[in-house]
This record gives structure tokens, C-alpha cells and sequence, in this order.
């Protein structure tokens, strides 16, 4: 039985609450907020569990991994306190604000011995992890390219934009699924509520292999749209979380190159069935959490590590200031770090 | 009644042949390809219209207006040898390959005063007109950003990439839209069938007001997406061309700004009725067509007249200079004329 | 205050569970099951509520109400033995298992002076109380005919068919809409599972205005569907319990009537906007608790009282007999008492 | 090549003319409509092909066939008149009025040794095709029953109502994928546009293997509806020709028999992958069209030949009757010859 607390009891957090309140394997001993009126809630719901809004409780409690969800500007600190107070840390995404940052984390937590995970949800999400199966085993034939919208009606941030809210999911997916890392990146913004906190970003990557990937986030927007599209040479795929009928799409289509002839280039379409695999109908979040505590258990490095979560800061943090300079390319090695 | 002709039985060439044919105050005298095969169907379907494959019977015939719907490189010629040889002409979108090719018409049509036409077809299309009427009128506030997807799989052309093929129809709305041009764009593309033909594109906008518009074109893609959102400070629309329930969706939905309150900023979602508003059931490329008439008949100048055309190429031109240039930002009075 | 017990915890309880658990004008103090397994989760959630297999527990609690969420068959005995008791009691739908049964409970609720409210969730449901204040102002024009089809693959029971299962739903808002009660119905169904317990059953209703509700049941079906079309002179109104977009669509469609020309019938179709309204987003199941525990606090008479479920039961009745009597029509006054 | 003449050129009459135009195996001689003013358009449309508002002129004629596109009640003695004149005839659906005179056009093309073919179109339709080969090759497992809805807001007839013109198209699926002809029919309607014409209907229908059918016909909706549901053991299937993804969905789900444990009923849902299977992309009518002149060129009896009208117009009259009776249950067998 691991011994378990949350900080952080806003928006998100009282998922993370249930969960560890839920799975057999946890004993969620504590539950920190700053606000005491985050934690109202979950006293009335888990009236088992100890609420209190100073963290020092927590550092000094019995519980062996802490789950922290609380706004990103905070994670760093945080975070390395809990590690270096001899526990397991769970982050939310994005890991910290700067490259720098994460990788500071990753070494207190390999200096500590203890697991540091990042909540990087989709990468525990059945349609996603079908998706890198289909694209592993080569069903698509080469990935060409990618992209995707993360776009609805809020949830509005004061202390963060949308690019550092939402697009965490998306980059952590395309890195999930092509297991690799860009190495170009240019980004597009413009803050309409409040012109220093970006609403709506358009995110463009430039892979080793010569794939492209895109991401538009937003929280101005009409619709919720949560949805990315994979085009290979031999098949391509819809993943949309928002269809209830089913959220994967395998698409078998494409183009067939006939080569030239006298000098033309000539191609045919092809179109076949689609094909809506079933899947796996449990809660990500409760996949995730399951694993961060088996990793805890078993000695194990995550999915979702340290690194894991350092890659995809970098990337933001590049996409940050090529957003600032009107989309000038950055190559991610110039990240400093 | 004015005589026509039609060059180019292509594609889409047989939707001006059939229109010309049945509308009224048209009368088809002759169709032209240099391809006599893709003139057989037209000869079938309509006995008593002239085919030809020879251009300069068109020139030489008792037409007074000529519809061009050949390939793009081809439209600065053809289409100033009609002016020159007294039609009136109606050429196909993109106007041609240059901004300056396009000038070259604008001047001759002048000069010869003859109308000059570019089939900017959304420009009549009632979801496209009645958009912009409620743009006019303030409906939606404020404009704050627009974005459109135009994707599908196929038409896949050997002679002119994914941008200079679709994007046309996504500039065109914009600038009619927002009854201005954009000050600096940028693109991003990739050829995959074929390198040096961009099947997939990502074209960035922005205009004087802070606007931005952003699209998205691609011949790859596993489905057939014609979508446009306009997201404005009171309402916000979406113009799916593929929604068979009705193309625009009014969203009575919006951010509220609360201000600051202790430094902080503070804002307020709100989601009211959806309306879905009743359109002419016409065809677009009819009233176009019907449009190009009148303004023979009437001396006048129309909706996408030369210059109209000219700017959308000047604007394909410019964001094909950005996509070959990795994305470099371009002013848009740095195109050369 | 009123204290407050819920009697099982199988499929429906737990949302009772919950909510007489959150709501804050009630304290849950007992929930209780046969099976103990069913209480298991509940004690996991709510430590602080007594469990128990014993139903005389209940009855001899300090709860002022009772929540009866078991099998049909047992409704009319837990709740007679409630009011008996001198508790109010809310019943799950259908009331019970026959109309006389029904009347007796209104009795005893009657001489005891106790609330007595069945759950037809649906006269909660803000989409459901929309549809009917469009209905009740005219504007939908005069009601013609209404259907409904309420189908999806399961909950398949063993102790009732699908039509008892189902579609008190569809039967409690086509009385609610209409505000009256059928003259005539006639059922067909059919049982491929079990001969004995019909999955699939078709409901035909005539009510005294003429209009006819027709209704399809089954839990042997591909998707899930929970829609009703409300066809009126002037409008129709569409309610999809399943479109995330908006429940209720409001079509402004007709055909208007030319009157007869040389003894011939003209009618015109006329087609307008259509509208989604904003609706409450509050849970239709947290309403109708509330207006449980405010009919207790006030005396009030309950929007789905005793009578309002036994007229559903009534129905339910007499197309059963219909349905093993091979579609017989069934005049309702026929019903025995 | 064969000589053609199409009879009736109001609402779906324009279709064939097009279809016996275009293709390469029909040489369309002769239209004919009693109403000059329906001509118009296709003698524009088509001036080599001869307009008379004689029916005269077409028996008349060279053509070897001809296809009867007219107001139900005048199927009979059109298609008659023409038999007789030594034509093959193609009949619009439904046949004819009564089964007795399907049965006499049946023996007349006998006698005259022409062949007679009903347009039911849908078993051209390739998603019908494809369903039945999906259905006869058993992949449904054993069919349990299937439901189709066809309503939209018009075609409103004056001189037949939505049964009549809407339900042969179900009529003649559900006799084409079961292949047996029901036993028992019971039909419920009412006309509100005018009392006489019923605007809405339902149809049941019992087949002898068991198997139930209904159908929901109107012209009185707000929405377009083409949907059919086939609900077997093994697999369900809809099929929505209003789908643009694809017509057919192939569902891999089911309830799974347990057997009795302790004299309870046990089952269990299953719910695997969804196929939407890749469809021919033809014109059905232009495949119905092709199947009635290779018919004619090899003496071959048509799929849907006379006696295949006759069997749907025998259900269509036992229907009317059932409806005009209060929906009383109609044994097939029983409807005078």
C-alpha cells in the first residue's frame, strides 16, 4: 500500500483526489490547497482524508509520493522539495517553465533515488496508445504528417497562455508517437483578452525524418475540438477524442505514385474501407495513476518521466520565444540550457 | 443575350460550360480544350454548342465573353489575347501565376474596356454573403481571428501546388470578409508526393486591424473538410461548407472581461443560443456566373474584379516565397510588381 | 433538514446515492441493499453513512424520506411499508407493477399524509421543460404527432422487458408535453433473448386531440439513441439527448396549405432557421431530488406525483396486454382497476 | 443499341431521361408528359430528343422500351397500353394500385414475351447490395429484426399518401434482404395536411422465420431521415444513406447468451470494432437503368421484375387497409387477388 497526498485541489487536482482515493493500491493520506475553500469539497467527499493548506504538512507526512497539481509557476519548487523530502513526485504538465528547470528535477530525483513523473494523460490514453501501435507496427506505412486542434471556450488563465496550457498534450503525443524529438520549431500567437497572455497559438515542428507536425490550441473558440490526424503513405488516421462513437478512425487511403509519364507525374487516389477499432474503456487518468505507482513499487522509470517532461518544456519554452519574435524558426538545439 | 464561349473542359471547366448553357441570358456558342477527349462528353451533352481544340476559333468566333478554367499557367495568355480580341473574360482562380501578370490584365481590360472577372466563387456563396452581412452589421464584435481548413484527398496536381490550388478560396473569403489585405504572411509546406509540389501547406496571415487568419490546405488528408471560424468579441460563427444541416453556425458565446481585480485578471465564460440561419439554396458558381453577365450587360465592375484577383495572387505569391524560404515572415509590400 | 435513505444501491442507486448525499438541504443517513456487494462501494465512499442489507433498518431510522431505486416487482411493497411507516417516499419509474397497485400507494401516501413522488426524470430535464414551454406558448403551432426512440445495446434485465424498462421515460413526457392522456394504444414486441421477455417493443398512441405518440424501445440495438421529434403546424422541435452540440433543435419548417384550386390540394414547404437554445446544464437528476425534498419542506404536491405515475403504469399495462395480444388496440378506459 | 422513351417527366422523371440519354447502350428517342410546360426543360436540355405530350406518339415510336415515370394511378394503363403495343416497359415504383392489376401487367409481359421491371431502385443501391451479401453470407449471424425511417419534410403528395410514395422503397429492401414475403402486417397513419392523405405512417410487419420489420414513413419532419437498422445475432448493420462518410456500418457487437445460472437469465454485452466498408460508387438508378436494357438485350428476367412489384404492392394494399381499420392485424394471405 502506497502511501499518497495531492496538492492542489483547483480545476484538475480533484481528479487526481479520486483516483488516488480509488485505486486499491493507494491510501490517499492528505489532500493541500492553499485556498481552504478548494479543499471544502473534498473534506465533505473524503471525510477520511487530512485537508490542510500548508505544504510543510505534507513534506512531513507519512506519505511516500506526492501529486502535485497546482499552477506551473509553482511546480519547480514544489516539486524539488517534496523530492529532496524523500518522496515520489507526479507533476502535472507541463513539468516546470523552463527547460532548465525540468533538468534540475530530473537530477534531484535520480540524486534521491525516487520516481519523478509528469502527467503527460496521453500518453496513457487507449486511442493513443492503439494509435502508436498501428504506427509502430506500420500500418500507416511512413508517417508524412501531423496535426491537430486543442481548441474550446475557456478555461481562461491568468498566470499562463494557452500555448503552455494545452499544447503539453499535443507535443507530448507527436514525441509519444514518432519517438523523436524536432528540430525546428516556429510559433504564431496573439493574446486578444490580454495582449501578454497569448489565447490562441498555431505550433509548426520540423522532425529529423522530415515530418511535419501542427498544432493549433485556443480557448476562444466556438466549439470543443479535441482532434489530430496522422497521414502516412499507406493508411491514415483520425483520432478524435470527442466522438462518441469512436475515437479512432483508420482511414485506409491514399495516394498511389504511378511515377512519370513523358515527364508528367501521375498518381491515383485510393479509397477503402474505415476501420473504428474497439478500445479500451477505462479512465487514462486512472492508467496513469495505476502506473506511477507500480513504477514506485517496481523500481521503475515511467513513460512519462523526467526527461520525458524536460523535452516537451523545451519545446515550449522555444515555441515561447519564437512566438514573441514573430515566428522566427528556432532550432531546439539553441535551447540554452 | 450574350454569346459565350467556354476554354477548358476539364475539372471544373463543365460546371461554366453547364451554367452558360442553361442560364438564360447566356448563349453557349463554343467549347475550347486542347484535349479533344475532354470535349466529348460536352459535345454529347450539348449538340448544338461548337467544340473546338483550336483557341483562336474562340477568338475568331461572335463570342462576346470568354470563361477561362485551363491550368494557372496558362491564364495570363489566354486570357489577355481575349481582352485583346475584344471579349470580355472570366478567368478561374488564381487570376494567374504573378502579381504582375495579374496588373498586365487589369490594364489591358482597361484599355480595351472589357470586363475582367476572376472566379473568386465563395465570394458568392450565400454562407459566404451572409457571413459577411453579419460581420457588417457587428454581429460578432469585433473580428479577433479567423481560421479555415481546406482538406481532402485528391484533386492531386502535377503543375501547381496544394497552395496555389486551394488557398485561393480561403484568401479570397478572408479579404472579403474583412474588406482589407493582410500586412506581413507567412507559410510553411511540404511536398511529399513529389517534393517540389506542396501537397500540404499552413498559411499565416496578418492583417492592419491585429486580425490574424490562419488555413490550412492539403490533398492528403483522410477526410473532405471546407470549414471557416470567425471568432469575434460578441459572437463567433462557423461556416462548415459540409454540414448538409445548415453552413453557418451563429454562436452566441463569449469572454467577458471582468478586469483586474487586486492585479489579477479576471474574466467570465458565456454560452448562449446557437443559431443556424436559413440560406439561399442557389448555386454559388450560377449567381457568379449570372453576376459576370450583368456586369456586361451593365458597364459595371465586379465584386472580383482584376484587382480582386490580383491581390489574392499577390498573397499566394508572397507565401510561396515564405514556404520555399522556411517560413520567413514577408511584408506584403515587399512583392515585387 | 431532512434525513434521508436510499433503498438499492444496483445500477440507478448510486446517483440517488449521490445526490441525497451532496444536496445540501438533505443528510443522507442510511443506504440499503440485499446484496451486500452493492454496499460495498457505497461505505467506501461515504464512510460516514450506515450500510445495511436490512430493509427494517430503514423503517426504523430517524430518516423523514425514502428512496426506492429496486426491481419493479418490489416497488409497491418497500414503498407501502415506507409510507406506512410514516416516511415520504420518492419511487424510481415505473411506479409499480400495475395500475391498482399504483392507486393504492396514492391511498396510503394520501391517508398518511405523506409525500409520494415517482422519478420520472425527464419532467426534470431542462431540455424536457424547454421543449414543453415552446410547446405551451404556441409556438410550435398545434401539436400533430410526436415520436420518440429510446434504444442501445443493454442494460438487458431478466425481471422485465424492455418496455417496462424503457419507456415510462418516453410515456411520462409525451403526458407531460401534451398535458393529457391517451384514448387508445396498441404495442408490439418482440423477445429474442428470452421468448418471455420482449427486448424490442414498438408503442402506438392515440390521445384525444388526435395526435398520435408512437415510441421505440430496445436494448438490442447498435447505437445509442435518446430522440424525440415534436412535429407541430408551425414548427418541429427535435430533442437528442445525445447531441453534445444542444439537446433541443428548433426547426422554423412547415407546409403551408393553399387551399384547394380546381379540386386540387396545393401546400407550399417553407423552411427557416433553426435554433438551439441555451439550456440549463444543471443534472435533471439533482432537480428532481431537490423538488422532493422541497415538496416535504413545503407540503407541496410533486410535479410526478402518485396519480402522474400511475397514468404511465396504466399505459404500460395495457400495452403489454396489447403486445401478447398481437398489436390489439386498447381502448385505456378498458384497464381494470 | 436500344431505342428508348421515357413517360412522365415531372418529379423524378428527369432522372431517367438523363440516365437513358447518357448511356452508351440506350438511344433516348421520344419524352412525353401531359404537361407541355415539364417538357421545356428537357427538350433544352436534350433537342435531339423528341417532346410530345402524346403517350400516342410513344407506342407509336421505334422505341423498343420505355419507362413510365407517372402518377401512381395511371401505372396501370400506361404500362398496359404499352405492353401491348410491343414495348419492354420500366415502371416507376410502386407498380400499381392493387396487386390484382401487378398481376395483370405480369401476365401481359408474359404473353407478349417483354420485359416488365419495377424501379425499385434500392436493390441497385450498392450499400442495399452490399448489406445482403454481408446478411447472406451470414456474418449477421441470425437476422432478429430490422427498422428503417424514411421522413423529411416533403415531396407532398395530393393524389397518394406518404405509405404509398415513401414505404415501397423499405418494402422492397426488406423483401430483398430476407427473401421471404411477410406473413401478418399491421399499419397505423393519419393525415394532417389533409385527412384523406396520410401524411405519416407506421408499418409492422411479421415474417415467417420470426423476423419483425417496421417502418416510419412521413413527409411531415423536420430533418431528412434514410436510415435502416438490421439487428442480428452475431452483428448489427445500419445502413444511413445520408451518411457521407459511408452509407453502411458494420457493427461488431452483440449480446451474449449465458444461459440460466440458479434459474436466472444471464447475458452479456459484447462490443468489438466498427467497419464502414468501402461502397461502388455508382448511380443506383444508372445501374437499374443498365440492368433493365441488359435484361432486354438477354432475355433475362430482371431482379426486380413484375411479380417482385406485385409482391410489395400486395403489402402496400394490405397496409391501407390496416391503417384505414385502426391498425387491425392483416394476415398476408388474406388480400383478395
Amino acid at each position: 500500500m502506497i502511501r499518497t497526498a495531492v496538492v492542489g485541489c483547483g480545476y484538475w487536482g480533484p481528479n487526481l483526489v479520486r483516483n488516488f482515493y480509488e485505486i486499491p493500491g493507494s491510501r490517499l493520506l492528505i489532500c493541500c490547497d492553499q485556498n481552504a475553500q478548494k479543499l471544502e469539497p473534498m473534506q465533505l467527499r473524503y471525510p477520511t482524508v487530512k485537508c490542510t493548506t500548508d505544504f510543510d504538512e505534507v513534506l512531513n507526512s507519512e506519505a511516500d509520493a506526492v501529486a502535485i497539481a497546482t499552477p506551473i509557476r509553482t511546480h519547480h519548487e514544489l516539486a524539488s522539495r517534496a523530492l529532496r523530502a524523500g518522496k515520489h513526485v507526479f507533476v502535472e504538465k507541463p513539468l516546470a517553465f523552463s527547460y532548465q528547470q525540468c533538468l534540475e528535477l530530473v537530477e534531484i530525483s535520480e540524486r534521491q533515488g525516487k520516481v519523478l513523473m509528469v502527467g503527460h494523460t496521453f500518453e496513457y490514453n487507449p486511442a493513443v496508445r492503439k494509435l502508436k501501435e498501428i504506427v509502430d507496427r506500420g500500418e500507416v506505412g511512413a508517417v508524412r504528417y501531423v496535426y491537430s486542434s486543442r481548441v474550446n471556450l475557456g478555461q481562461v488563465r491568468a498566470d499562463e497562455n494557452a500555448l503552455w496550457n494545452l499544447a503539453p498534450h499535443d507535443i507530448s503525443i507527436f514525441l509519444y508517437l514518432l519517438g523523436s524529438v524536432p528540430v525546428r520549431i516556429s510559433a504564431r500567437g496573439r493574446g486578444y483578452l490580454n495582449p501578454a497572455i497569448e489565447d490562441v497559438a498555431f505550433l509548426y515542428m520540423e522532425f529529423p525524418s522530415g515530418v511535419i507536425a501542427h498544432t493549433h490550441v485556443s480557448w476562444l473558440d466556438p466549439s470543443k475540438i479535441r482532434k489530430m490526424t496522422v497521414v502516412g503513405s499507406e493508411k491514415m488516421v483520425i483520432y478524435d477524442d470527442m466522438d462518441s462513437e469512436g475515437k479512432l478512425r483508420i482511414y485506409d487511403k491514399g495516394v498511389v505514385d504511378l511515377g512519370q509519364v513523358y515527364g508528367e507525374f501521375h498518381v491515383k487516389l485510393r479509397a477503402g474501407d474505415i476501420l473504428i477499432p474497439k478500445l479500451d474503456q477505462r479512465e487514462p487518468l486512472r492508467i496513469e495513476c495505476e502506473h506511477f505507482l507500480e513504477c514506485i513499487r517496481k523500481g521503475l522509470r515511467p513513460q512519462s518521466d523526467g526527461l520525458s517532461g524536460a523535452r516537451v518544456v523545451r519545446i515550449l519554452e522555444a515555441a515561447q520565444i519564437s512566438m514573441r519574435e514573430g515566428g522566427r524558426e528556432i532550432a531546439l538545439d539553441q535551447v540554452r540550457q
